[in-house]
């Protein structure tokens, strides 16, 4: 049987996950892409590589380097803001262009292997501040895949799936609850110490969303 | 004095070491990234690194791994395919999506360094196989910066400059003999031989300007 195939955005952190498991529902053969790009939170590489092999998919770990920084989330000299999901601006933890980094490795691997789709799970409810999760972001996507490859300017093409744009961090923890995603495997915290920090805007969401779900984080009873 | 800063795509070809003259003519102070992606030409990249040095740059080295590979430029197990600048199909040195991922690093540096804008040295005469040469795809490459980016969605945003799209390599020549481009440290054949190959596509484009410039190559003088 030849399987369609997916590229899929794995980070470690649950809506990826989720993403994984929902690819895999629609009938994906899903290669995951890893990244480490030198990332404070060097927990989450692990973790995607714990969820990948637990869902039985290929990974590539892929390493780069932003020797630019830019980004707070990069520079262990520099602090960590204090979690603030309220605010309305671009937190210091945005890295430049890091979705574009990662979609346009996801494009050259997808053109490679011949997949269809690749899927990213960006939402805007957690990373409203962040112009990489948009969806006109999302749009201006397509159309580099359409005019700047192979496989891309063809009928088919491949396709950019962001199938939790919409979706609130309680809906992706009643998703991932129905789709049996290992939530226990996946790592969300900035910091990366042995038990997350629970006030970064990573923890922050993360509480609000099984708050909100109704639903107990099973990260809480390791 | 606090000059405008320009990030330039710097291959170690004569196209982009041109580029990087015009750049510092027009008066950028210029930041060369050079991509060691596991090309098989490897010398292209101690070309660059030596353009980049002899105009006086900074130069960041950016390792990149596609362990899917899918060009023959990447995996030398494959042979490179026979010279043939007269074909209309996309060549297999087509790496999938490297112009997108060359360009999604610049982006992420300009952010991170304040830059106004990212230069790449394509053109249409040598690559006109290459779908991410074309100007459709920088044309949608613009819009990523915009809506995709903290500094891309401001006022005066990052430019993508493409000067070179519509020269011929011709021209090119002229060009880069009036800017007293140094040509004799750039690199353009495929293979990493001691000497150019002189039948890959690279080697023919290369030798094709020169003659048709009327002008030697100082490649063939050491």
């Amino acid at each position: 049987m030849n399987r369609k195939r997916g590229v899929i955005l794995l980070s470690g952190g649950m809506d990826s996950a989720t993403l994984l498991y929902l690819a895999k529902r629609s009938g994906y053969d899903a290669t995951c892409l890893i990244f480490d790009y030198g990332q404070r939170h060097r927990k989450e590489i692990t973790a995607a590589q714990r969820i990948a092999r637990r869902a039985g998919c290929n990974a590539h770990l892929v390493k780069i380097n932003l020797p630019w920084k830019g980004s707070t989330l990069l520079d262990k000299k520099v602090k960590l803001p204090k979690g603030d999901i309220h605010s309305r601006s671009i937190p210091s933890t945005y890295v430049p262009a890091r979705n574009i980094i990662f979609l346009s490795f996801a494009l050259s691997c997808a053109e490679a292997i011949n997949a269809r789709a690749i899927f990213i799970g960006a939402h805007t409810e957690d990373y409203s501040g962040y112009p990489d999760c948009r969806k006109e972001f999302f749009s201006a996507f397509k159309e580099v895949v359409k005019k700047g490859t192979k496989a891309g300017s063809k009928d088919k093409g491949i396709a950019i799936e962001v199938p939790l744009i919409n979706s609130s961090k309680k809906e992706i923890v009643w998703l991932a609850n129905s789709l049996k995603v290992p939530l226990e495997l996946t790592w969300s915290c900035y910091q990366g110490a042995r038990l997350p920090c629970g006030k970064c805007d990573s923890c922050l969401y993360r509480a609000k969303g099984f708050l909100e779900a109704g639903l107990k984080d099973p990260l809480h009873d390791r």
